[in-house]
């Protein structure tokens, strides 16, 4: 069984997961390779069989699960980090988002590694990344991610969900075809919690930061009717973007359906334009695509505001990093953005 | 000029360092090249023309700088994070471990990139990594971490010093020379200034952690007479090693000439193990050593202890990471401390 574990003194916390170690890497040694072996890989159409059955799926209607035919696939993850089950004892109060007390005689805290970990599969093309997707193609899969944050919402036992993307070996990836993966937690983890601001503090705090990008504009990427790109004052990586809803929204599976063709294009727009900066790359560009939303505990609505995070890979985290958590990053989101906005407007 | 930055949302700290975009990288595109060009190497002794002069070198007396003969050699970085100056205003106040506070129209903080950044060139030989000096060499090294470190405390400019270790281009280096580095910063890192503890619990947390693990032994891999090597339980790396004095000690710089033999031991074993169990990297393996030391600030002699964190990469942070900070770790702390125990007693 997988296992949350508590650092009481640094706070950091980890999942002790022995079950991902078996996870097979489809990339070559290099990293660079993005295509892999289309006829083993799992996630194309017509191997349906080589994952477990599926969750959930956009399919016509009569169409029998883990059959061709699909065009936005949920299957849980093969190598899981955290396991189904249900929180033990306290079911009841609010203290599930917490984690069990140390034990008398040590300072650490762990518990049972239970929580969901599902694998989007974006598309039933072999397609490496978010720019090789079709607009309907990526609303289908945000729309999916709407569907499945729900889903785990209404299951009532968990506290935070996580939906993020790994495209490229040097993003972490194993397989180089487009999926998405969402892990949801019994708890918030701390780095999400300590954005709780109370009262008299209690606005939405990424409300003001836009509207403040948007004043000063140095920092902007592009701007359409709902939706505002920019690359964030304290950007950790290269590149690193994030696109906002206007208005203030804190629940990405309670965002509105008529904004996601949208948000599909803006996202996709916003990819094409890193890729197109890292022109060396040429479309093999590394990145992480995070969703940011909400947990699913009360008091949240009024100071979430859910946004995406775009981080490309082009350095790795080390030791001063790991060190002092401090990154350094050589590319200032001014340049970035400035960068960014040379980018892609006429190219859907 | 640099920039520290600071959001003060997220607590997220980062460098904007334009000046590092400019580095050069030496490894091959794979990655799994560990000699790079030896002739161009900058690091290897002939070639000290090819670094910025040397801020302290260990080479015999007379023997004049940026020449031949040194052992160890200390150079500012050629393309630096931070740049050497000295904080602005209140001097002479316990605030310059402050960022300065919000301008009145603005949320986040910034502040000019002012530090030291220095490269500790191990030994003038092109050896990759630390299994590949002898034990004396490797003493010579933590011999000028202590120098360094000292020098930096001297100047009574800064706060808190990192020195640290990438090992080949998977961790972050960009040289395949065996090198060091220090950053000093006017401020204590928010990671960091959450360990302290204020009375009443103002004692060490990690002179109590470790004596628990010698009771529990399970993620024990070596205890010698002045040090204890451990996996840590919080781990979040697989293979992650701690190395602790045992008697409590803060401040690398002061601890005893007369145990750096034994520690240099106690690391370089420490290493060789690590590579050893990952043996089809064959010798090649990426990692990160940090040395954890505390704050030139009063109020952390009775309760840091320093510590070598070593940080094997074998997978990279992902978009779950990025996203809550908890780390998947695939090996568990138990598992890595059974494994390591089983490497290298009597292959010095």
């Amino acid at each position: 069984m997988p296992e949350y574990r508590h650092d009481p003194l640094t706070g950091r916390m980890v999942i002790i997961a022995e079950e991902r170690a078996a996870r097979p890497h489809q990339f070559d040694i290099t990293g660079t390779d993005t295509a892999g072996n289309v006829s083993i890989c799992p996630f194309c159409e017509g191997n349906e069989s080589r994952t477990p059955g599926e969750l959930a799926a956009f399919r016509p209607a009569g169409s029998p699960p883990d059959t061709p035919g699909w065009t936005v696939r949920t299957v849980p993850n093969k190598y899981p980090a955290v396991l189904p089950g249900h929180p033990s004892g306290e079911a009841e109060s609010g203290s599930r988002q917490e984690m069990p007390p140390p034990a008398a005689d040590i300072s650490f805290r762990q518990a049972e590694g239970i929580g969901l970990h599902e694998v989007i599969i974006d598309t039933p093309r072999h397609v490496f990344s978010i720019s090789g997707l079709t607009v309907p193609e990526t609303a289908a899969m945000l729309a999916m991610y709407r569907q499945r944050l729900a889903a785990a919402r209404r299951a009532d036992t968990w506290a935070y969900v996580q939906i993020f993307k790994n495209v490229g070996a040097a993003a972490g990836a194993s397989l180089p075809h487009s999926h998405s993966q969402l892990i949801a937690m019994p708890f918030i983890p701390p780095s999400v919690n300590r954005l709780r601001r109370e009262p008299p503090d209690a606005s939405c705090f990424w409300c003001r930061m836009v509207q403040q990008e948007l004043k000063q504009k140095e920092r902007i990427v592009e701007e359409t009717e709902h939706f505002t790109v920019l690359c964030p004052f304290v950007s950790r990586f290269a590149g690193e973007t994030e696109i906002y809803p206007k208005s203030h929204e804190s629940a990405f599976d309670r965002t509105g359906e008529n904004t996601l063709a949208e948000l599909a294009e803006v996202l996709r727009r916003t990819i094409q334009r890193l890729e197109k900066a890292v022109f060396w790359m040429k479309g093999s560009l590394a990145y992480n695509v995070i969703l940011n939303t909400e947990p699913l505990r009360p008091g949240w609505t009024e100071i979430y505001h859910w946004h995406f995070s775009v981080l490309p890979s082009l350095a790795r985290a080390a030791g001063f990093e790991w060190g002092t958590g401090l990154h350094i990053n050589p590319v200032s989101p001014e340049q970035a953005a400035k960068r960014l906005r040379g980018g892609t407007e006429n190219e859907n």
